[in-house]
C-alpha cells in the first residue's frame, strides 16, 4: 500500500497563537531566545507574533522589540499576523526580516459562525461577505486567473453548535459561483477551525467533497485548533485523501499551546503539537527538514518560559527510537516510571539511575545483537523470518 | 459521503493501565470511588486492575480490597488482568462481580519485540511461539472452528526500532498457516503497541492488508499506547478502513494516563484519552452510550487522586457545545484565558466572572436567535442560505 502524500507546508504558530493566550508579562528576552531556537530547528515558516492592539492583546505589546532583537535565519520565512491596514503598516517597517504575508490566492472567505466573527473581529458574517465584490473586482483588475475560497469556524462553533458539512459546501458553492461569474478559476480552499470543532471524519468529508466537486482545486489550507484533541487525527485524515498533485498548508504550535480569549476555551484551546505532528509526517515519509530533538528543546524552553507543562507527547516520551538514529534504549535499563525519569531520551541514563532492576540475569536478545550489527531485526522474506534462522537460539522448553 | 463504521467495543483501562504506573500509595478508598464513578458513566467494559506480583507492581497490591469494596453496576463487564495461572486463580475468587476475561478466540500471538517480551514477561519471543502448538491442539480438542492471530509491539520497539508492516504480515501469514493446517478458520486479528510506535498510516496499512489478504477476518483488536500522540489518529484510521461488517475492540484510559515501567517511557506512555476518543466517536455517529460529562468528572477525580493534570483535552475545554444539548456558550461571555476559567463548561459562568469584556455594545446575532428558537443556524438548501434570507439584517457598509 504505497501511499502518495501531498506536499505539506507547515507553519509554526507558537510565538503568535501560543504566546497570545499566555501571561502578558513574559519577557522579550525569553521570547527572543525561544524564537531564535525555533529558527535553528529546520522549520521553514515561523510566525513571530502579531501587530494588533495592545489594549486587547497585551501579550503582543512588545512585538516591535522582538522583531528588532531576534536573529533571522537565512531560508526561514518569518511572518506576523496583522488584522487591519494599521497592523500591516507596522509590520512592513520590519520587512525584511519579516515577509509581509500574502495569501497566494485572492480569497473569498467568511466565518460560518456569525457570533465568533463579531466577538473576534467585530464584524458580522454579512459584513465579511460584503467585502467579496471588492476582492473580486481587484482580482479582475490585476488580471489574476486563479483564486481561492475559504471558511472559518468551518465545522462548528461554541456559540451556535455544529455546522453540517452541507452548510460548508453551500458556502463554497456560492463563493465558487462568484469567481466563476468573474471568469476567474478557483484553485485553493481554506478551512479554519478557531473553536476546535474539527473531527477527522468531518475534515476528510469536506476535502473529499471539495475535490470531487472541483477537481481543479489542488491547494488546501487547514488551521485546526485542538481543544477536543482532534487536530492531529484531522490533519492525518486530510493527508490521507490528498495526493501528490495537492499541496496542504498546515499550522500548529510547539507543545500544542494556543488559543484566543474570544472562543471561550482560552488556554484549553491549543493546536496540534508541532513536534508530534512533524514526527508523524517523517514516519509517513513526508519530509519536514526539521530536527525533532531541537524541537523538543524548544518545547522545554517554552514550558520553562510559560511556567507549565504543555500538551505535546514527543517532548515527554521522546521520538520513536530508531537503530539508524542510534537512539535505541538500553535493553537493561531499570524501571522508568516518572516523567522526570522519562526524559532520559535527552538527558541520558543518569535520569533513571537507581531505578528498580527486576532481572536476575542481564537481559540479552539475539535480535538486538543483529540490530547492533546494522542488520534488520527481521529478514525480509518469509523464509528468513526468525523461526527458521540459525542465529536464533531455540528456547529451552 | 455516508460513512458506515464498524461496531466498536471500548474497554476502559484507567484503573489498570493508568494506576499501575502511578504512586503505589494511592489509597484504596480513592480507587474505589473512582471505579464507582466510572461505573456510572455508561462505560460497558471496565478493567478494575490486575492480579500480579506486588513485588514488581506494588500499585496493585491491594486489588483484593478494591474488588471487594467497589459497587458493581448491572450491565457493566468488569475484568482484571492476570498474566499467569496464579493471577487467574486469584481473580476467580471475585467472579462475580468480575468476569474472567477470555479472548473470544483462541489466539496465536507473540511480541515482535523479543527484548520487550523478555523485559515485560520474562519470556523470549521464541518461548511465546513455542506455546502455539499447545494452543492449536486445545482448540482442536474443543472443536473450535474460529481462531485469532495476533501480535504485540506490532509496529516498533524502543529497544529494536521500527518494524515494517511487512514483518507484521509475515508473522500473520505464519500464524494463519498454522491454523489452516489445523483446519481452523481465522476470524480475528489483534495488534498491540505497548511502546507507542503506532502511527495512523501504519495501523491503516496493517488493517487494509489483513483484510485484503483474508477477507473473512472481521474482528480486530487494537491496544494502542500514546507516548507519541498517535493513538487517537490511529484509532480513527482503523475505523476509517473497517466497515459495518467488522467489529473493533479498542482500549484507552480516562485522561490518557498509563504505561508500564518496562517500556522505558513510564508515565509518558499513556493511552488514548477515553473522553476524547468517545466524544469523537459520538460525533461520527458511532454510539457509545457514555455520558461525556460524567466521564469528565472521572478525569477530574483521577487528576485529584494522582495529583497532576492528565493528557486529555475534552476535560479541559469541555465537549463541543451543541444546541440540542443546551450547552452553547453565552455569546456575551467575557475573555476566557486560563485553564481554570475554561472549566466554566461544567462549573458555570462564575468561573469567568470579572474577565475583560471588550465590547461597547452587547453582542447579538440573528443566527443565535434562530438557534435559540430551535432552528438550524443555516437552512438546508442553497436558496435558504443566509444571504437571501429576510431574517438576516443586511450590514450597513
Amino acid at each position: 500500500m504505497p501511499n502518495e502524500w501531498p506536499t505539506v507546508h507547515y507553519k509554526e504558530e507558537g510565538m503568535r497563537e501560543g504566546m497570545q493566550i499566555e501571561d502578558a508579562n513574559i519577557g522579550v528576552d525569553d521570547k527572543v531566545e525561544l524564537l531564535d531556537m525555533l529558527s535553528e530547528t529546520g522549520l521553514q515558516s515561523i510566525v513571530v507574533g502579531s501587530f494588533v492592539s495592545p489594549r486587547w492583546t497585551p501579550q503582543m505589546e512588545r512585538i516591535d522589540e522582538i522583531v528588532t532583537k531576534f536573529t533571522p535565519k537565512a531560508g526561514v520565512t518569518y511572518t506576523a499576523l496583522a488584522l487591519n491596514a494599521r497592523g500591516v503598516e507596522r509590520a512592513r517597517a520590519y520587512s525584511p526580516p519579516l515577509t509581509i504575508e500574502r495569501d497566494a490566492y485572492p480569497r473569498l472567505s467568511c466565518h460560518l459562525c456569525d457570533v465568533f466573527a463579531r466577538r473576534n473581529t467585530n464584524r458580522s458574517q454579512m459584513q465579511e461577505m460584503e467585502r467579496w465584490p471588492e476582492i473580486i473586482a481587484q482580482a479582475q483588475e490585476m488580471g489574476i486567473t486563479e483564486a481561492g475560497i475559504g471558511c472559518n469556524a468551518s465545522w462548528g462553533s461554541n456559540f451556535l453548535g455544529e455546522f453540517p458539512v452541507d452548510s460548508l459546501m453551500t458556502l463554497f458553492e456560492y463563493q465558487y459561483g462568484l469567481w466563476e461569474e468573474a471568469g476567474i478559476g478557483v484553485r485553493s480552499c481554506s478551512m479554519g477551525d478557531p473553536m476546535s470543532h474539527c473531527t477527522p471524519a468531518k475534515v476528510e468529508e469536506s476535502i473529499v467533497r471539495v475535490k470531487e466537486r472541483w477537481p481543479e482545486i489542488n491547494h488546501f489550507r487547514l488551521h485546526l485548533h485542538n481543544g477536543r484533541n482532534m487536530a492531529i487525527a484531522s490533519a492525518y485524515a486530510a493527508m490521507r485523501v490528498l495526493g501528490p498533485e495537492d499541496t496542504l498548508e498546515l499550522d500548529g504550535t510547539i507543545g500544542g499551546f494556543g488559543g484566543c480569549p474570544y472562543c471561550g476555551n482560552g488556554r484549553a484551546t491549543g493546536m496540534a503539537p508541532t513536534e508530534d505532528l512533524l514526527h508523524m509526517m517523517e514516519d509517513m515519509g513526508i519530509p519536514t527538514g526539521v530536527d525533532i530533538d531541537k524541537l523538543v528543546d524548544c518545547v522545554w524552553a517554552a514550558e520553562r518560559i510559560i511556567g507549565r507543562e504543555l500538551y505535546g507527547h514527543v517532548s515527554k516520551a521522546g521520538p520513536r527510537p530508531r537503530a539508524s538514529a542510534g537512539n535505541l534504549y538500553d535493553i537493561n535499563m531499570p524501571f522508568v516510571e516518572t516523567l522526570e525519569q522519562a526524559t532520559h531520551f535527552k538527558k541520558g541514563e543518569q535520569m533513571y539511575e537507581g531505578g528498580l532492576y527486576p532481572y536476575r540475569e542481564p537481559v540479552t536478545s539475539p535480535y538486538r545483537d543483529r540490530v547492533d550489527q546494522g542488520l534488520p531485526a527481521f529478514g525480509t522474506g518469509a523464509d528468513e523470518f526468525p523461526w527458521n534462522q540459525d542465529w536464533l537460539p531455540k528456547a529451552e522448553s
